[in-house]
C-alpha cells in the first residue's frame, strides 16, 4: 500500500515563456528584502514564483509546516534557515532561535517535535570559536526542547559570499490521534489568546544592530514552546489554530490566519501584552509592536467555551505566565484584523508587505 | 510509550574554557574552504567541534542520514546545503542537485524517499527570473524522483552577504523492514561495486567555473538514485552498505567506509570506468578522478555470493548500465584503501584532506 501523504496536489506548473514578475514587483525584476518579510511579498513570491514553479511536485500550499502520514505515523515536518544579524543578540544567538524556530513550527501543528537536522552555511574566515560557541548554545537549546540532532551537513562559501554562519534545520514531530491543529480550523466565536508579551525579540535583535545600537534592558523571547503546547493540549480543550508569530509579528500572523480561514478577526488593542521597553523603543524606531517579531510567543484561536480552561493552563506555565485573551474570531470582515484602539476608535491591521525589521531570524 | 529514536547519545559536551581548534588547523583558528570538502578536515569539524558542542543533544555520529523510529515507522531523515557555483551547469542547476542529493542521502540509508522541505536562502538582486528557472528545475525533479516538496522556507540577505541562491533540502524516507544498510556492516569478502563512470559531476561543473573555462562535452551526471536501490533490492541481495560518492569522490567514500567498518578496501584500478573526456580533463587540472565529485553515481558493498545478481540487475537500470565491480573488502589493512595500479603496483589511496574543487554542490 503507498504511503499516503495527506493533501492534494493543487499547484499548476509554471509556464516561463509567459511569466511575469510577481506583483507588486512587476516594475522590479529582483528579489528585495522585503521578500524575506513574512508579509504579502513573501506570500506572493510563494505563490506566483515557487508554487507555479514546483508544480506538481508541490503539495498544496507548502505551509510552515505539513502533516502527513508516513510509514503508518503522522507526523509533522517542518523546516527554517536562520540568518539573523548580528549572530549574538541580547537573551541569545542564531544557534538557540535555530531550534527553537523549527520546534515551534512543528509545535504550532500540535506535533510533539523529536528530532532535528541542522546544516551550516559557513563563511570562509569565520572564527572556529564563534562556531562553537553558536553551536553550543544550538546543544543546550535543543536538550531544553527535548529534541535530538540526529543528522547535519557543513559547507563552506569563500569570504564575500555569506555572512558568517547560516543555519538550517529540520524537524519532525509526532501529532497524536485526534489533534487537528491548522490556521484552517479558525471559527467565528473563537477567542483569540496571546501567550505572552509581543515585540520583544525584534526589539532586542535591533537593539544591538550595527549603526543603530540603542540602550535598552529588553531582551530576546526566544523559547522553545512545545511544552507550553502541552499543557494546553493536556486540558482536553478544542484548540482550533495555533502559530507563533514571528517574522511581520502578530499582525501578519493574525491576517494569514484569518486570510486561509475566510474569517474576520477583532481585536482590543489595550488587551495585547506590550512592555513597556518595546512600546517606548518602537516609539523610537517607528514601528508598531503588532508588526515585531516574536520567537518565544504563539497565537491560539480556542472554542469559546474552552478559553478561560486554557487561559488559566498558560497562566500556569512559566512561558505563558502573562497570556491574554485579545479579541475574538468574528463572521465579519473576513480576511481582515480590526482592532479597537486605546481611545475607542477603530483601526485596521493590515497585513504588512515587506519587513520593518531586516534579518530578525 | 516514548519514542525510541535508536541510537546512544555519545558525544561529551564542549569545555569551552580549555577548548583548542580542531586538528590540522590549530594554527589557523578560521574557517578555511577545505572544511567544505567532506574530506579529513570536514570530519574533524564534526569529530571536535560539532560533536563536542552539541554534547547530549547529538545522536551518534550525525552522519549523512540518520534511520529513526518515530510514532511506529521506521525512517531516514537527511538534510543537505547546496552551494554550488555557478547556479547553472552543463547536465543540471542547483535546482537538480537540491533534489538529488538528498534523495540520494536517503536512499543510501535502503529508504524509499517520500518528502522534501525546500528552504531558499536568497541574496538581495537576484533576478526573479533565475529564481523561477532554478526552482523549475527543482520541481521537475522532485517529480523526477517521485518525491513531494510538502514545506518550505524563504529568507533574504542584503548584497554582498549572500551568492544568488542557496538551497537547503531536508528529506524523509520510508525504511521497510529487514532493510539494513550502513557503513558499520562492510565486511571482508564484499564485493565493492560502482554504479557508472566516475568524476563526471566535478569536471562539468568547473569547466564553466569563471576563470576556469575549459572545452569539454562533459555533462553532470545529477540524477535520483532511489529507482537504481530499489532494484538492487529486489534481488532479495544482501546488500552491506550503500553510499553515493559526491564531496571528496570515490576516494574518500571508500575511506570513510573503510575507516568507520574497520576493513580494507582493495581496488584494481584498472577497473574503475572513467570516460575519457573526464581523464583528459582531470589531467589538465591536476587532478585523480578517484577524488572528483559524482551526483548520480553510488558505491556498494554486497556480500559475495550475491554480487553477480545485483550487478546484473544494475546493469539492466538506466543509471547502472557501465556498472562495475572495482575490488573488495579485506580484513588487512584496516581504515584503508589501497589500489592496485595500470601498471601493476599497488598504492595508497588516502582520504583527501580538503577540498581540491570547492563548491561542487
Amino acid at each position: 500500500m503507498p504511503d499516503d501523504i495527506g493533501m492534494p496536489s493543487v499547484a499548476p506548473t509554471i509556464d516561463m515563456e509567459n511569466w511575469v514578475c510577481p506583483m507588486p514587483l512587476r516594475d522590479s525584476p529582483n528579489i528585495v528584502m522585503g521578500h524575506g518579510g513574512g508579509g504579502a511579498m513573501s506570500g506572493e513570491l510563494i505563490e506566483h514564483l515557487f508554487l507555479p514553479a514546483f508544480g506538481a511536485a508541490a503539495e498544496a500550499d507548502m505551509g510552515d509546516s505539513a502533516v502527513i502520514t508516513l510509514g503508518g505515523a503522522r507526523l509533522a515536518f517542518s523546516t527554517d534557515s536562520f540568518v539573523v544579524k548580528p549572530l549574538v543578540f541580547p537573551g541569545g544567538s542564531i544557534g538557540d532561535l535555530a531550534v527553537n524556530g523549527t520546534v515551534n513550527d512543528l509545535a504550532m501543528s500540535g506535533a510533539r517535535p523529536m528530532v532535528l537536522s541542522t546544516a551550516f552555511i559557513l563563511e570562509e574566515g569565520t572564527a572556529l570559536a564563534d562556531i562553537a560557541h553558536i553551536a553550543k548554545a544550538l546543544g543546550t537549546a535543543a536538550l531544553a526542547a527535548g529534541v535530538k540532532l540526529v543528522t547535519g551537513d557543513t559547507k563552506v562559501v569563500d569570504s564575500g559570499h555569506g555572512d558568517g554562519i547560516f543555519i538550517n534545520t529540520a524537524g519532525i514531530g509526532v501529532v497524536d490521534d485526534g489533534v487537528d491543529i491548522r490556521p484552517q480550523r479558525a471559527a467565528p466565536g473563537d477567542v483569540v489568546i496571546v501567550s505572552g508579551d509581543i515585540g520583544v525579540h525584534g526589539v532586542a535583535v535591533m537593539s544591538c544592530r550595527e549603526g543603530l545600537e540603542f540602550g535598552t534592558t529588553v531582551v530576546s523571547d526566544t523559547a522553545a514552546l512545545n511544552g507550553l503546547v502541552a499543557v494546553m493540549l493536556a486540558t482536553g480543550a478544542d484548540v482550533h489554530v495555533l502559530r507563533d508569530p514571528t517574522r511581520g509579528g502578530v499582525a501578519a500572523t493574525l491576517n494569514e490566519i484569518a486570510g486561509v480561514a475566510k474569517v474576520g478577526v477583532s481585536l482590543d488593542e489595550r488587551k495585547l501584552p506590550v512592555p513597556a521597553e518595546v512600546r517606548d523603543a518602537c516609539g523610537l524606531l517607528g514601528l508598531d509592536p503588532m508588526y515585531v517579531a516574536n520567537e518565544g510567543k504563539l497565537v491560539a484561536f480556542v472554542a469559546p467555551q474552552d478559553a478561560d480552561r486554557v487561559l488559566a493552563a498558560m497562566r500556569d506555565h512559566p512561558l505563558g505566565a502573562r497570556a491574554e485573551a485579545i479579541g475574538c474570531c468574528v463572521a465579519e470582515h473576513p480576511g481582515m484584523v480590526v482592532a479597537r484602539t486605546a481611545l475607542g476608535g477603530t483601526r485596521v491591521v493590515a497585513l504588512p508587505a515587506g519587513e520593518q525589521l531586516p534579518r530578525i531570524c
